[in-house]
């Protein structure tokens, strides 16, 4: 597993490094090194939050070798977008293709971001191993620094992260729900063409929502009893 | 394909209705509906940027039940975490898992986002077809608004994003590129078996990057003219 230090070089506002850290925090990251920072106050620890020690334990780089001299590989951020296949310089790969095999890799991935005004310059995406892009509207692609920073964040986590789920419920469970609804629509006493309108559409509902064990018994309860209601008014006439 | 309307429920901070403005048109959104925003001037306009005509045309509700009356699918986002499957007021969809099926709808699909201290209320949530959350770290999930709706709207707009693609190299290129390497590697005069090692290095380095087709001809010029060099200079000898 590589392990990620972020890179802000010359960024110019200090609630952008605030922001940028809150944003590590949110999808785990804890190692952040400024180059050529401006000072850090108020307006930093604003927005950092509780992601505030991050930057007090921040590593602070006079240039951008000096912080690429504890990195392995270097990704660089763009905006741009390639206009032709010869601009090799940039040729950015989009996020989505880096943040899946990043993650096979051991060694250390700095994650570079440049200046709010004009990002990194030539000099800099030279030194980076790999350029990546986030594909954005053409109309308007120039990002705010830290939504950036937050979505290259939020794609690396993600590619790692397990979702808790819920327990489906079992062929079993929706079998006897189906045969209920069924009964509740019969009891509605519809012709039988509609009864089986209704009741492929009631099992096509379920399938798409990917019914769950807890749902399963919620709805139980309202169909079911439903059905007996209907069942024992008419039979009372 | 549906169409999206941005709603923000009670937004504090004029500077984040500007920057989620920024963030709609990088993601090539535009509509946008604020209940109950606070007075928008030069913060919100300093972050929206060129977004700024979203703003000056932005829906103002005075409820969220006012601003829902022209959402047909309401999309509730929340960070916290439900933390057992009985708590089916939250029960959040993980943010992926919904970015894809609801480019299949029509109709007028509302995003949802609370206010940046405690987000939407339950009384809202209520009101959600589906909640949406963002994958973040347990230890600290609380996320700038303005982040979360970046995300969101990155993560929509990556589900139908074709990238541009580069043509590979052909299998016939990459075959005549691995010959003049094995060419170069010979006029080294490595003992075979290291020229097998590096062989088979090469061919997987390539593969392993998906070679393209303006690549193949860059490094061809390389390989090929170093490995005609050494040929030269060894014929010389």
């Amino acid at each position: 597993m590589p392990e990620f230090v972020v890179v802000l070089v010359d960024p110019k506002v200090e609630g952008n490094v605030g922001a940028v850290a809150r944003a590590m925090a949110n999808f785990g990251l804890s190692r952040l090194t400024l180059v050529n920072p401006p000072p850090l106050g108020d307006k930093a620890r604003e927005r950092a939050l509780h992601a505030w020690p991050l930057i007090e334990k921040a590593r602070v780089a006079r240039s951008l070798d000096e912080a690429l001299d504890e990195i392995d590989y270097a990704v660089g951020t763009a905006s741009d977008v390639a206009r032709n296949e010869k601009r090799q310089l940039r040729a950015p790969t989009p996020l989505r293709d880096f943040a899946a095999p990043v993650w096979n890799v051991k060694g250390t991935v700095g994650l570079l971001f440049g200046r709010e005004d004009f990002g990194l310059v030539n000099a800099e995406i030279e030194r980076c191993d790999v350029v990546v892009k986030i594909p954005t509207s053409p109309d308007y692609p120039s990002m705010n620094l830290s939504h950036a920073a937050a979505i290259v964040f939020y794609e690396l986590f993600s590619q790692r992260y397990e979702p808790r789920g819920y327990r489906l419920a079992s062929r079993q469970e929706t079998d006897v729900l189906l045969a209920q609804w069924d009964r509740l629509v019969r009891a509605l006493a519809l012709p039988e063409h509609r009864v089986k309108i209704a009741n492929v559409t009631f099992r096509r509902l379920l399938g798409r929502a990917m019914l769950g064990k807890w749902e399963f018994h919620r709805l139980m309860g309202v169909v079911k009893g439903a059905a007996k209601k209907i069942e024992s008014q008419e039979a009372r006439r």
